[in-house]
C-alpha cells in the first residue's frame, strides 16, 4: 500500500497534465459537429487504459457515440469491482462568460478550469490513476477490475442499455463504483444514495407561415411566444408544484426518517443563497432546500427562444417559439410515463391559434440506493481515510441515468463516491475542479480497491 | 402631362434597375455594424437628387445617421409639397428564410424582392422617378417640392424632430406627402388617415449569479426563464385586453360612425387567416380584426431568450432572461406616459427571487389625420386617375413616429398615400414590392403633383 501511494505522490503534476490533455478533446456528445472529437476521445481513453497497465481495452461503436470498455482481471477469488463514468461533456455555451477557453484547460488557485474537468473526465482520471499506482506501484491489484466508460451521459446514454443487456457476462461484478457526483461541501467525503431522473423536452410552436410585421399585424394574430408563456406558465402552480395531471402519482414520499437525516447534515441555506448569488430562494412549498434538490421532481425551461434577440428593436411577430424542458423525475416515477403526461397536458393547454409539436429528447430513471450492502461501509472506511475526515450519506438532484439500469441489470449495489462539489459549475461557463479533490480522490481510490477486497 | 407619362413608361425599365441600385445597399439602422452602409445609402440617394434635376440635394449629419434633403423651388404661387420617407431597413435575420439575399434584388412573377423593396427604398424610389419624369419630360414641376428623406425610421426617428424644429422654415411647406404605408388590398388605392404610435422595451432578467445546472439547482431556485413568463403573461388579460393599470386612459374610443366605415371596406377576415396562415385569428374581445389593427392598442413580445437554444438537451437553470415587447399604441396615448406605466408595472409584479430592469428602447407618437383639408381630395383624384380604381380611406397598424411630430411641428396636412400590399414581408423575410403598383405609384405620383398644384 506504501509503494502504492508514493507512487500517486511522485507522480502527481504528470497526472495533472495528462488530465488537462483529455480536457483539451472537446467531446460534446450533444453536437452532431463534435461527432469526430467524441471518437478521438474515446480512443484517447483506452490509450490510457492500455498505458496504465489495464489486461486489455477496447473501443465498442453503438448506434450513437463509442464506448470504452478495459479490464484488469488477476485477483481470482477476490471480487470484481465495475468502474462506470463518462468522457462526452456538456456543450460550452454561452462561450464568452467563460474566462479562458473551455477546451483550453488551465489551473488557476488550485482548481483545474476546463469543460468536463470535473463532469466526468476528472473523476474517471481519478480511478485511472489510482488504478496506474496499483498497477505501476505494486505490480498488481487487490480486486478485479473493470471499466465501462461511456460518450452519451450528457444525451441520456441512449446506447448504453442494449450494450449492458447484450455483454452482461463481460461486464458481470459484485459493485458497481461510479464517481459523477459531488461532495456535500469541501471537506465533507460524501456518498450519494440517491439521483433524480431526466424527462426532457422541446416544445415548438407555430402561429403564421412567417414573420409578421408587429404593427401592421398586431392585434389580429396569437403571438407564438405569448402562447408559448402561457404554456410555460401553466406547467407549475402557485406553490411550485408541477400541475401536470398525474404527475405525482408514483412519487415516493418522504418519510420522517430521511426528513430527519438531511436536517442534521451541515448545510446552510443562507449561504447556499449567497453562493448562487439569487435575491431569495425558491421551491416547492413545503419543503427545505435539501428536499426539494434531492427528493422531490422539480421542473425548468433550460432554454426559450423566439424572434428577434440581436441588437435593437426589430417589431416582429415571429412564426415561432420554443422551449427547451427539463423534468427531474424521483423514485419510483417512470420518464416513458411522465413523457405521455407531458404531452397529452402541453397539447391540450396549448392556444388553439397555435400549432404546437413537442419533442422527447431524453430521459433517465430516478435512483435510489440499498446502504445496507458492506460496500458501503468499505466506502465510507476509505473515504475517511482519504480525506481524514468523517462521510455522510447525501443524494444528488442531478441524473445519471444509466445508474438505476445497471443497477437493474446487474442487480449489484451501485456506490456513487463523489469527487466533485456543488459549485464547480458542471454544465455552465467556468467550470472547474478542485485539485485538492482530485488529489484526495486519488488517494481514496487506491485505499477504496483495497476495502473492497475484503467484502 | 403626356410628356411625363411617356417619360416615365419609356424609362421604366431603367427605373427598376436603378432601384435594384438602391436596395443594393445594406442600411440597417438598428445595426451598429452597419453604420458606414447607412451612411452610404445617405449620399447615394443625395446623388439620386441631384441626377433627376433637383436644383439641390445635401446630406446633413446628425447625432445618428444623417439625413438627406433636396429641393426644386421652381413654381412662385404654386403650394409647396414635402415629401418625406426613409431609406434605412429593418434587419434580415433569420436569415436562412431568405429564398434569394436579402441585399440583392430580383424580380420574380412581378415583385421586387430584397430587404427595403417595399419599405421604404421602393416606395422613395416612386416620388424621385415621378419628379424626374416631370422634369425631364417638361423641364418644370407644377408645384415646389421638397424631398426630406431620413436614415433612422426604423429606428425610432430619434434624431429628425431636432432637425425639423431646427429647419423649420427651409422644411415649409403647405402638404406633407408621405408614401411609407400599404393599400388596402391590390386594385384598391388608399389613403390612410390613421398611424398606430409605438413604445417599444426590452426587459432583463437575472436569477443568479452564473448559469446553474437543472439537476443540482433544479427546485432550489427560480429560474428568471419562469419569471419572464409569469411576467409577460401579466401583461394581457384573458380578453386581450393590456393589463397595466391606466393604460387604456388616454385612448380615443372608436364611434360608431368609425365603425360603419370599416365594416364597409372590402376585406374579408377568413382570407386573411388564410394569407397568414394561423390556425385561428386572435384580438381584443369586442372588436373586428380592422378594428384591432387600426384603432386599439395592442402589446407583442418581439423576441425572447434565456439559456440554452441550440441543438441537443444541455439541463441549465440560465442566469438571464430576455424579452424585447412592442406596445402600439393610439391616439391620444403618449409613449412617454407609457413608458413610465410599463416599467412601474412590470417592477411591481417581477417575482422577488429575480433582479429585473427595463430598457426604453424608441417610441413614437400615434396618428390621426383631418382629412377635410383639399389635398386629401386633390389626393384621391390623382390615385383614382393613376389606378383607375376607387379609392378608400384606411388605417395603419404600423408606426411612422415622424408623421404626428412633423404634424405638430410644421402644422400642415400630412397625406399618407402608400403603394404597399399587407402581405409584402416588410420587416419578415422574403419582402417584395409589387412591380405594378410600382409603376402606377409613379403614374398617380405624376397626376398628384399636378391636382395639388391648384390646391
Amino acid at each position: 500500500m506504501e509503494a502504492v501511494v508514493r507512487y500517486a505522490a511522485e507522480n502527481h503534476d504528470r497526472f495533472l497534465e495528462e488530465l488537462k490533455d483529455l480536457i483539451r478533446i472537446p467531446s460534446i456528445s450533444s453536437s452532431t459537429e463534435h461527432k469526430d472529437d467524441v471518437d478521438r476521445c474515446a480512443h484517447f481513453v483506452k490509450e490510457i487504459m492500455l498505458g496504465i497497465g489495464l489486461e486489455s481495452a477496447e473501443v465498442w461503436q453503438t448506434d450513437g457515440h463509442p464506448i470504452v470498455y478495459g479490464e484488469c482481471l488477476g485477483a481470482p477469488e477476490k471480487p470484481t469491482v465495475l468502474i462506470y463514468g463518462h468522457y462526452d461533456v456538456q456543450p460550452v455555451d454561452p462561450l464568452d462568460l467563460w474566462e479562458t477557453p473551455p477546451f483550453e484547460p488551465s489551473i488557476r488557485n488550485g482548481r483545474m478550469y476546463g469543460r468536463g474537468s470535473v463532469d466526468d473526465k476528472g473523476q474517471v482520471h481519478i480511478h485511472l490513476k489510482a488504478v496506474q499506482s496499483w498497477l505501476k506501484g505494486t505490480g498488481t491489484l487487490p480486486i478485479n477490475l473493470k471499466f465501462l466508460i461511456e460518450g452519451e451521459e450528457e444525451v441520456g446514454s441512449k446506447n448504453l442499455n442494449a450494450f449492458l443487456i447484450d455483454n452482461q457476462k463481460m461486464l458481470a461484478a459484485d459493485v458497481v463504483l461510479i464517481s459523477d457526483t459531488s461532495m456535500l461541501q469541501k471537506g465533507v467525503p460524501s456518498i450519494c444514495c440517491g439521483l433524480r431522473g431526466l424527462a426532457y423536452f422541446q416544445i415548438d410552436l407555430r402561429g403564421s407561415k412567417q414573420d409578421l410585421h408587429s404593427g401592421s399585424f398586431g392585434g389580429a394574430v396569437k403571438n407564438p411566444i405569448h402562447a408559448l408563456t402561457e404554456i410555460v406558465n401553466q406547467l407549475k402552480d402557485e406553490k411550485g408544484r408541477i400541475a401536470i395531471p398525474g404527475f405525482y402519482d408514483d412519487v415516493v414520499d418522504l418519510v420522517p426518517g430521511d426528513r430527519e437525516a438531511l436536517a442534521q447534515l451541515p448545510f446552510d441555506e443562507e449561504d447556499y443563497r449567497k453562493e448562487i448569488g439569487a435575491a431569495k430562494l425558491y421551491g416547492e412549498e413545503g419543503f427545505s432546500v435539501l428536499e426539494n434538490l434531492w427528493c422531490r421532481p422539480t421542473l425548468d425551461v433550460c432554454g426559450i427562444w423566439g424572434g428577434f434577440t440581436g441588437e435593437g428593436s426589430k417589431t416582429v411577430i415571429p412564426a415561432e417559439a420554443h422551449a427547451k424542458v427539463s423534468i427531474r423525475l424521483v423514485s419510483h416515477q417512470d420518464p416513458e410515463t411522465v413523457a405521455a403526461l407531458f404531452e397529452d397536458y402541453v397539447s391540450k393547454i396549448a392556444p388553439p391559434e397555435v400549432e404546437v409539436s413537442v419533442q422527447r429528447m431524453h430521459g433517465g430513471l430516478p435512483f435510489l440506493a440499498d446502504t445496507s450492502h458492506p460496500a458501503f461501509e468499505a466506502s465510507v472506511r476509505a473515504l475517511k481515510k482519504g480525506f481524514d475526515s468523517d462521510v455522510v450519506f447525501i443524494r444528488e438532484g442531478g441524473s445519471i441515468p444509466f445508474v438505476q439500469t445497471i443497477d437493474e441489470v446487474l442487480n449489484v449495489p451501485v456506490v456513487l463516491v463523489g469527487f466533485g462539489l456543488p459549485d464547480e459549475n458542471a454544465h455552465a461557463p467556468n467550470e472547474w475542479f478542485d485539485m485538492e479533490n482530485y488529489e484526495k480522490g486519488i488517494l481514496s481510490s487506491i485505499y477504496l480497491y483495497d476495502e473492497l477486497s475484503r467484502i
